[in-house]
């Protein structure tokens, strides 16, 4: 079964894509046009990226000093694709055509850029930074942004980064110390927004320095200080700015001066090396302009703002890390399964014995390989279901009817910190399952799986750990508006089970699923019963993995329901494709969906044996 | 809470062990001679192998070719920290006084090694190997084979490996293919035993080349042919053979001339790197003996008797497995202990929200952060406990009287494969949290837990795999004797529980352990309510994880039975690590235990959704 095989059964089977070419922005596309750019990408990553995955590992970026300052240096095969996906015009897939887009849908281009995580995240990774900072732009910029960087983000030109943690505000956002002033007694009327001079430190910056596009656009979340000269305390204080690695002119154009913005250093990681991860000064006057120190920066939305417009770069970079933790793990499967379909080791054990004068059988054949390839499938394809679902309702936000579209935000608010923080966990157990099913291989750099399985412990990391998707789930997304949010997610549960609900295959699956719906929704109750944070919160990640595999065996069901009905009139590889959705849905309703028990029962009881841990104890 | 009061608790309070110094074997023992020779491991530990771990590996090592033929290259550190171990004494720490061993318990050997074991085990990890190589000669080897080989590497001039894989004989030793064949007419007249030609190839040898010792001595696996000159199929034909890299005479002593034993290659690792993994070619000519290829090797026990012997060295590598996994889990733990106790971040939410007006808190004040803490506590601390008292029934198998000796053989091979996969699943779980906890500064290599996450790896996967050690356990060990070893198991749980049951604070606990005791008793039959090897064994991991868990929850709550009632008289320091102890008990019977439940489960339906799967639906 190839990825392209799933991820078309997904698309137009499941989610039934080929509908939107109804909607007026999508009428130019057909099944044609979206399988041309996926092919695109798919040749692009087996041709650019795939290869040059291990070398972005091994020649990890470094700093290099002359006398044009510090640079990044990066292999050249970063280079050579990040030009071939700049060229591709994939950065602007979605966008309108007036500025060079493709108006292709959110869901379309999610999965032909599957094909480019799927060959490892190392090699110009950070495409995703760039298009995420120029869609902010298009939501929140003025039109002469829009124009001066946007565009040039989505022509590649420029790149993008996001600059929110500091030394002492990673997860606290609100300790932001990065200092915004007003950049002379004019700096109201530039025309690419009101100018500040910024001075802070960011660190943990993604792509922050490198010689990949002619300049790099940080998005920075800084504090505009008060009359007093004091900056206001929590995150209510922030605003975004614009701040380029070089000036630019009204049109565009670099003026061929550089902004006060220095490499401070870079952090040497795990994993995912091939994206320079660095730390910068912004405005300690190392590359002063017009003879002064402080880095310039525009101003994007209303000051105050900040966080919230930072949230429309935030939530879709939650979802590209899901989706970059998806193809991680995808990638660690389809390479355990070939290793596994060509080893031969050991023989099946079988009623009286096992039979040394046998040859050995492939490994495929063993009853645990097939558990350990039969989970990763469960995890990586369902996360891959989940991820393109939601991108489908983005697409439902952006073109749907206003109440689809009102309906797909809610769903995406609640949907979100599972996207992010689902993937993370559950497809790196895959690449800790691929490494397995290697043996002693496994664990050699000469085969892929052990770099895959590094690369992806990033991503419970970034972009908001674990423990911040938990609060946010458990702590905003499940209470806001009286629970509308948990309510609409139980309707759309619901439906699926009604529904398979008439399908003896599936039936006992919708009994789990309804008993696990009802266990989670009465835990959720538990939890807030005292009305105390500090209770309903102390088990919020356990919480957070329990709502994550009840939401994963949703779209697991779902999926199954669109694939049992076609198992009746299928070719051979049809019927290969689909039993395999249906055991893998066997196995998460089996196997994984049970483990909710565990979880759930800290979250009900409100166990307090953590947060009253005394620190003497440890 | 120091590691050495958690060690001292365990052995002291917990184990009891100064009731062996009653025993004529350690009379010259106390408490005093324990300390010391903990001391002298814990200083060892911090001055010569904890500054080195790092280093050991980025300068992994390297294969060099001069006029001595390959070698590998190691850091001088490696050798330094080597050779300081060998002079401490500890290799033969447990051996008679007369071959220069100081008759120390094996459960105190195995609490001093376990400094070096925490401080990385990349510096001089192979002492392990060295010493069960010698250990496996002291009961199967001759007293001649004891004299030349053994006692030299008791004494650190030799060091030992175990030559079992093999590329196409991995997991599967009845396909080992290395031949053996009697080397000339007076082949069992050698005085170092009957001497054999070896000709095979062998891989993930750890410790197969380098320099740290004058001769390495490999035990090594390989099949006599019949006079058919076929190999006998099987781990029958399987005979074990002592193959010296260094030819040596009678008297022990290097004779100059070089085995026909060559190196072909090193592994390079993703973790683990201090440690070199090798390829050794056996009998392929590069170094003839005496005008002839193959190399040049000395039987051990009988022929055909090969794996049972090496069962002995196996068995006591898979408890150093466990033991090095357990003490890498506890020096992250330790790690994330100290930077939650000084990182500011976030502050609590409270009845009425944060207030950011304040100052940041110490993570170690969030209860997520103490969850992932007390986590990580109780699965390696739990694990210690567990490692100790299998090292105490070393001590009482040995020391014993015949009964308790009988039963301390029994209960090492029921818990055998717990100690070995137990920590390598849940103290790499351990490793994992620790990066969590420490955000991202977790996944840089400026914090040494990114390494210990990484070195733990292997563990899962060297000495058995865990796929392995689950059909050790629910193939073998628990049908074995008609149960014997189960219930044997269970009446030492149940012991514990009635004591429990006693102590109002614990009853809660043994219910729920009497409970799960009974539910994996019941799992187990119906798993083999068929007599059907392939459907009882299709769930042997989750069996495997399971049982781990129950015996686990065993270890704490006896753990817990010890510290309960030390409470009421305790100083202050005593109560914070008696509250730490039970605050971790409650923890595992809380979070962990009720994980057994979809573990079981499936191994109680015989869940055939894995084993029946075919290969095309994938």
């Amino acid at each position: 079964m190839s990825y392209r095989q799933t991820l078309d059964f997904l698309l137009y089977d499941w989610l039934n894509v080929e509908a939107l070419q109804q909607r007026p922005r999508f009428a130019d596309h057909s099944r044609e046009t979206f399988a041309s750019v996926m092919d695109t990408c798919e040749r692009m990553a087996r041709e650019r990226f795939a290869p040059f995955n291990r070398q972005a590992d091994t020649e990890e970026p470094r700093v290099v000093v002359d006398h044009g300052g510090e640079r990044v240096h990066l292999p050249q095969a970063s280079h050579d694709a990040g030009r071939a996906y700049a060229e591709s015009g994939m950065l602007a897939a979605a966008q309108d055509y007036e500025i060079g887009g493709m108006q292709l849908p959110c869901v379309v281009q999610m999965a032909a850029n599957s094909f480019l995580a799927r060959a490892g995240g190392n090699v110009a990774g950070g495409a995703m930074l760039t298009s995420g900072n120029a869609n902010l732009l298009m939501v929140h910029g003025t039109p002469m942004q829009q124009t001066v960087f946007a565009k040039q983000e989505f022509a590649g030109r420029f790149s993008g980064t996001m600059c929110l943690s500091e030394p002492q505000a990673g997860s606290s956002l609100s300790d932001v110390a990065t200092r915004a002033t007003p950049d002379g007694v004019d700096f109201e009327t530039d025309p690419l927004g009101a100018r500040y001079r910024l001075r802070g430190n960011k660190m943990w910056i993604s792509n922050g320095e490198h010689e990949l596009t002619e300049n790099i656009i940080h998005l920075v979340l800084a504090k505009i200080p008060g009359s007093d000269g004091k900056l206001i305390a929590g995150t209510r204080g922030i605003s975004l700015f614009i701040v380029p690695k070089k000036l630019v002119g009204a049109d565009g154009e670099p003026t061929g001066e550089r902004n006060d913005v220095a490499l401070a250093g870079l952090n040497h990681k795990l994993g995912n090396r091939g994206i320079p991860n660095t730390l910068l000064n912004f405005g300690e006057g190392k590359y002063p302009v017009r003879g002064r120190s402080g880095a310039i920066g525009y101003l994007v939305g209303n000051p105050h703002e900040g966080l919230r417009c930072m949230f429309h770069m935030m939530n879709e970079a939650r979802i590209a890390v899901g989706m970059g933790a998806t193809m991680l793990g995808y990638a660690g499967y389809e390479a355990s399964l070939e290793y596994a379909k060509n080893r031969p080791q050991g023989r099946p054990a079988g009623v009286g014995g096992k039979d040394a004068s046998k040859p050995q059988v492939r490994i495929i054949e063993h009853a645990d390989i097939k558990r350990m390839l039969l989970a990763q499938k469960s995890y990586c394809e369902g996360a891959l279901a989940l991820e393109l679902y939601c991108a489908q309702l983005v697409d439902e936000l952006r073109s749907g009817t206003p109440e689809a579209s009102a309906e797909a935000a809610l769903m995406l608010e609640m949907l979100t910190p599972i996207a992010k923080s689902w993937p993370s966990e559950w497809c790196l157990e895959a690449n800790s399952l691929a490494i397995q099913v290697h043996g002693g291989y496994g664990y050699t750099r000469d085969f892929p799986v052990e770099q895959y399985w590094r690369d992806n412990r990033l991503n419970m990391i970034h972009e908001g750990t674990h423990g911040i998707q938990a609060l946010d789930l458990l702590g905003r997304k499940v209470v806001m508006q009286s629970g509308a949010g948990l309510e609409l997610l139980a309707s759309k549960v619901g439906a699926t089970i009604a529904r398979a609900r008439t399908v003896p295959a599936l039936a006992e699956q919708a009994d789990a699923l309804t008993a696990a719906l009802k266990h989670l929704g009465a835990a959720t109750k538990a939890a807030w019963s005292t009305g105390n944070p500090d209770e309903a919160l102390a088990n919020a990640t356990p919480y957070l993995q329990a709502f994550g595999h009840v939401v994963l065996a949703w779209v697991w069901l779902d999926v199954a329901l669109c694939a049992q009905p076609k198992l009746a009139n299928a070719t051979a590889d049809d019927v290969a494709l689909l039993q395999g959705k249906l055991a893998a849905c066997t196995y998460f309703f089996s196997y994984e969906l049970p483990k909710i028990g565990a979880w759930l029962k800290v979250v009900e009881t409100r166990d307090p044996t953590c947060r009253t841990m005394d620190e003497a104890w440890f």
